[in-house]
Formats: C-alpha cells, sequence, structure tokens
C-alpha cells in the first residue's frame, strides 16, 4: 500500500521538471483540454457498449485515453494552479492541494484502470471492455466525488 | 496517392457514427481540447530534445500525441462547426471544410508522423526523437498555414 501510494505520488510529478515553465493559467488549461478530451473518449465508449460495437473506435479511444492518463498530468497541478487565474476557471477544490498523497492514490487507480480499459479494448471483447470502462469510470469519479466542485 | 488519400478520410471518419450525437459546439470543445493537449505534450518534448533528456518523459508525451492523432477527430468536425457557435470560437477556416479530401490526406501525413515520434521515443534515442518531431511539426504547421486562421 505505501509501496502504491509513492508510486501514484512519482507518476502525479513525473513531467514536473521540463514543464516548469509552464505558467500557471495554461497549467490549468491543459488539464482542463485533457480530462475534455477524454470525456469525449469515454462517451464514445459508453455509446459503443450500449449499442453497435466497433471495435476499432473503442480501441482508439481507449489508448487516447491511456495515454492521456499515463502522460504526467500531476504536473498541470503546480503553485497557483489552485484558484481562476482571470478568465480561466478552476474547479479543482482546494483540498486536492492539501492531499496530494491521496489524490496521487486516486491516479494511480486511474492510470491503472485506463490502461487496463486498453487492454481490454484491444482484445476486442465487448463484455471485457463493458467491464473495463465501468471500472475506469468509477476510479474518474473517485476523485471528482472529493476534489472537483460541481 | 489515391490510396492514400482514401486512407486518410476514413481516418478522419472513423469515429462519426457513435459521435453524431455530439452537439456541434462541443465538438469543437473537444477538437480543441485534443489540439490544446497535444501542444503541451509537444512542448514537453521540445524541453527534452533542446536540454536534458528524459527518455520515460519523453514517451510518455510521444505516446499522448500518437493515441489522440489517431482517436478519429475528423468526426469532429461536423455540419455546423465551420463558424463559431455563441462564445464557442473556432479558428478553422471555412477553407478547411470545402477541401475535406485535402484535410484528409494532411491528415494521413500527421498521423503516420505521430506515429513514427511515438516509435522513436519508445527507442530512447535522442536523436531519433529530434528527427521524428521536428517531421511531426511539419505536418502540424502544413494543416495550421492552410486552414486555421491567426
Amino acid at each position: 500500500m505505501k509501496k502504491s501510494i509513492l508510486f501514484g505520488v512519482i507518476a502525479l510529478s513525473v513531467a514536473a521538471t521540463a514543464s516548469a515553465q509552464v505558467k500557471p493559467e495554461d497549467q490549468i488549461k491543459f488539464r482542463q483540454a485533457g480530462y475534455s478530451f477524454m470525456s469525449w473518449n469515454m462517451g464514445k465508449i459508453k455509446a459503443n457498449v450500449e449499442g453497435e460495437f466497433n471495435a476499432q473506435q473503442v480501441q482508439a479511444a481507449a489508448n487516447a485515453i491511456a495515454a492521456i492518463a499515463g502522460s504526467g498530468m500531476g504536473a498541470l497541478y503546480g503553485p497557483g494552479t489552485d484558484k481562476d487565474i482571470g478568465d480561466r476557471k478552476t474547479r479543482a477544490k482546494p483540498e486536492l492541494f492539501q492531499n496530494m498523497e491521496d489524490v496521487g492514490k486516486l491516479a494511480m487507480d486511474f492510470n491503472a484502470a485506463a490502461a487496463n480499459l486498453a487492454q481490454a479494448a484491444a482484445s476486442g471483447d465487448k463484455a471485457a471492455v463493458q467491464k473495463a470502462f465501468g471500472e475506469t469510470g468509477a476510479t474518474c469519479k473517485a476523485c471528482h466525488d472529493k476534489y472537483r466542485a460541481d
């Protein structure tokens, strides 16, 4: 468990070095872009598991989610990004920035679920995708419920 | 050549079916999110090839770019997305929507370059990444110069 948390914290900070020069307002913009693009792809997978299943589309969508999840978005939660900056609003609660160890664990859960979803999608098996999709959605919700304002 | 163009058009439309229900303003939002998130990752790779090279970070960034490029963003250029919708502005020129065959070819060039960049990044070779990064940037620019307003 301790090891897992440590891994999550490392995963969150993997991109920190080279991104230090990204302005706080751009960090907020980029992290929102990542979540927005993932939500589009989650929507496509949802439509596929609820209707006609296009394995190629599901695989492409799952790959995008997994790769975005694994891209080191923790670097986009730097100093000064805990509140709105001008027109750039954030729904991240202040609590997120006060509980980075817990956030790291939630991020690690999400990364693992997204990687598992991509693996299920590569198999082309609808039932496996449906299960992995539900598990991924649960890891999204776990963080939103705690750390995202409505 | 003809085959290549056809492939590009197919790549552009791969996600069309299940995304038909995405509202035009959300299509613009999602496509902008994809480009924005890719630009963050291009910036990270640029910082790595110009400075200290963190192979793990470069690989994660290149994977995100390639997976987003391959996610069927052509479906986000549907009817009604050729102009601003309320507060949702677009820099896509009207010419883009009148030249979908050319756009499909440019998209295919970009997809191929992004896949090649991910492959170079997986090798961990800085010189190979530098070359593939330049080639990817050129395919971005080819489309921006023709079809994106300043």
